[in-house]
């Protein structure tokens, strides 16, 4: 693939909204193409940072505020960035990411008080890259946050903020996709799973 | 204690240079003058900020990059100012800690790379406070490695970096010394744990 960009894709939406499963269906159309996609997420997505992410998404809800919050969220994409992302795109692979900063953008910054310049002053101070794509997958969430807990993996604590703090994350993530218009697409994604796959594929086909 | 005014005091220095022990002496001390201290240390100190060091303190030196490690002990530290730091001065209690953030400005902000303006920006956004006193244990890496690699606890990530790195720790110590010369007294702490204590004890009086 020498030839082609590598291009650095991520997908958003609040919990259960379909980010893990289109994810997989995105790398794997990548792949139909000739490409050779590296599937990764966030939290995560490197040996250190799937550390972080344990402390992250186990536990109360109250168990760090939303300043330490940021700034754990920041050094496991710090990490994931080094060892991962910026490894793979520097060898002309896309980079398909299940979550990124504008996770961080929405949990923390729109959701529970107004954190969104600490946000971006420390985005900008040790992360600086913005996907080329980023898809946000929006629907219901009181439809989501059912396919959600159904999973049972333990991985809770967000869901647990409760269904006001899920409708809050959606409304953050439809006005950061107003707010990056040219590098974010809003995607229905209460259809069935094929329909917005094809939507997906439409929206990166566009960018190959 | 409520007519006297509550302290906040820091013990820095490099590896095996004698912090936690004088930490404790003067824990010790306080309490004999009839006052309430909490010994605390970094990073850790509160039950969130101690699972973030076992990811700090344990294993590869290269685990983290200098910038990843800078916003991990950030996390740490903000964690343990909401849950310890802040609630003890706020009830009039003296706080002794075991190292604060000049730790992070010499071992991320100065030994690896010039990363101390990330340090200061990042410091400034979530932490802001300053101990009042800041005694820094000032002695040779060489005698002090020795004491530190005698204990064999296992945390030893940072000392793995080495002689070299250890010598670079005590010359960004004492330059931080003579940065906040109202805030730092360095203490040679190349002398008997008696002695040490009783020059400790001395900076601290005269801030009663
Ligand atoms: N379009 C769809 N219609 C119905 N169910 C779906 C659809 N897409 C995914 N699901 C199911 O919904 C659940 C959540 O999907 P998935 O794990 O992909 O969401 P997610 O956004 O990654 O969730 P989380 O934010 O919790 O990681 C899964 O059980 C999945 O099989
Ligand atoms: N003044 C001293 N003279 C000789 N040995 C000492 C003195 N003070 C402490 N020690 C011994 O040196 C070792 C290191 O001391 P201590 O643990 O207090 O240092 P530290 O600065 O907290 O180390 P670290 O940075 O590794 O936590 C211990 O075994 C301690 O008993
Ligand atoms: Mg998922
Ligand atoms: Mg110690």
């Amino acid at each position: 693939m020498a030839a082609t960009q590598a291009l650095f894709l991520s997908l958003e939406g609040i919990d259960g909204s379909g980010k893990s499963t289109q994810a997989r269906r995105l790398a794997d159309w990548l792949r139909a193409q000739g490409r050779d996609p590296v599937l990764t997420r966030e939290p995560g997505g490197a040996p250190g940072a799937e550390e972080i992410r344990r402390l992250l998404v186990e536990g109360d809800p109250d168990r760090w505020s939303p300043e330490t919050e940021i700034l754990l969220f920041t050094a496991a994409r710090r990490d994931h960035l080094e060892r991962t992302i910026h490894p793979a795109l520097a060898t002309g692979r896309d980079v398909v990411t299940d979550r990124f900063a504008d996770s961080t953008r929405v949990y923390q910054g729109a959701t529970r008080g107004d954190l969104r310049a600490l946000v971006d002053d420390i985005h900008a101070r040790v992360i600086g890259i913005e996907p080329d794509l980023t898809l946000v997958l929006d629907m219901d969430p009181e439809v989501a946050l059912t396919r959600g807990l159904a999973r049972g993996s333990g991985e809770d604590r967000f869901e647990e903020f409760g269904l006001e703090f899920q409708h809050r994350l959606r409304a953050g993530f439809r006005a950061l996709a107003a707010e990056a218009p040219g590098r974010c697409v809003l995607i229905d994604a209460s259809r069935d799973a094929d329909a917005i796959a094809a939507a997906i594929r439409d929206a990166v086909a566009a960018r190959l």
